[in-house]
């Protein structure tokens, strides 16, 4: 009972931080959402910014430990195919969440917002280390790795503004699309069927599984 | 005079839409960041709606007139490198009012929704032209035309969230970057001298002098 309580707290919290905006969002208006009264919204997950600093955590660490997954013996091509789907597929499938995550990290304070940035900074460390393996081992040939990373990562971070599992494109040619897309940005073109291929030998549903269990895929 | 005091009723607009969002910003708050009443506000500006509307028609309007001002004769690996350029320029350097844009669109209701849309339609069908003529004479290859334009233009309005000209980064190597990294996820790179001395020949800086008047350059 108090599981499916805080978990509906939640997904009201981003439902309404998404859609309205964490300073527009009151707490009354989140405990009505949720049919119980602030002084028990309270008890149970704290403050508003508790449940978004809990949301920014939640989201980082599932991003993390699925990249970690990737084994490090993979070169650089098929790492970086392989974080593209993880950052695609999370994003298409929880757009609410991640995009509390992307445009609201700057309405947590201090302590809390150097805990967020911390994580997010260990998340995109991962990106940085594999396009700089690729761009060492001369797989990949960028002007700028830096700009490099945070391109890919706002463009494939975008598709949680506009995908739609209901529309003509499905989740598997979404995200093989995308790391397509990326080894190309990278100066590593690659044609479609091989990324197809790569991303089928990589076999992410387990991981993607594990690391949001309760998405069925 | 008030000129003077619709324009600073506009930048704060931006402001405060843009860092605490538009659902959380009171017209009272508005008022007092520009140290006038709300009716005076009202007088001066309408609704806060009337505001948000105002900004997105003339972000709309500024990119579009810019855009088209790139001969059509171009071919299109150097009419995306001109969008490009002035795609990143404007995000670069209003990070606030184009985040306002991206981001606040769909707080519009109705009509004017729809008229925003038919504006930020007319100017990605800018983008969709020239992807599809690259692609139609082979200068481009992708999977999704559709999906290309899209992740180039998120890429590309992501600048707004992080570049700062204060930065190690000069504009003109931000947007000789970005037209690179673009070309590149087209299938069709091109090293880096070579972007630069495209865009020197384009010489876009009278256009952007025109479409932005009032930042110096």
């Amino acid at each position: 009972m108090a599981g499916g309580t805080e978990e509906q707290i939640r997904r009201a919290a981003v439902h309404l931080f998404a859609t309205r905006g964490f300073h527009a969002t009151g707490i009354r208006q989140l405990a009505e959402a949720v049919g119980i009264n602030s002084s028990t919204l309270y008890h149970y997950m704290g403050t508003k910014e508790d449940l978004l600093f809990a949301i920014t955590q939640d989201s980082f660490r599932r991003l993390i430990d699925a990249a970690d997954r990737l084994s490090p013996d993979l070169n650089p091509q098929v790492r970086l195919c392989g974080l593209v789907y993880l950052h695609v597929w999370s994003h298409a499938t929880h757009p609410e969440e991640t995009a509390v995550v992307d445009n609201e990290l700057r309405s947590l304070d201090g302590d809390r917002l150097a805990q967020a940035v911390e994580l997010r900074d260990r998340y995109e460390g991962l990106w940085a280390s594999v396009i700089a393996d690729g761009c060492a081992s001369g797989t990949f040939a960028v002007q700028d790795p830096r700009i490099a990373r945070i391109a890919l990562l706002q463009m494939c971070s975008g598709v949680a503004g506009w995908y739609s599992a209901s529309g003509k494109t499905s989740l598997r040619d979404l995200t093989t699309t995308y790391a397509q897309m990326a080894l190309s940005l990278l100066s590593c073109g690659r044609d479609y069927r091989t990324i197809e291929r790569l991303l089928d030998d990589l076999d992410l549903q387990p991981v993607v599984a594990a690391a949001w269990p309760e998405s069925a895929i």
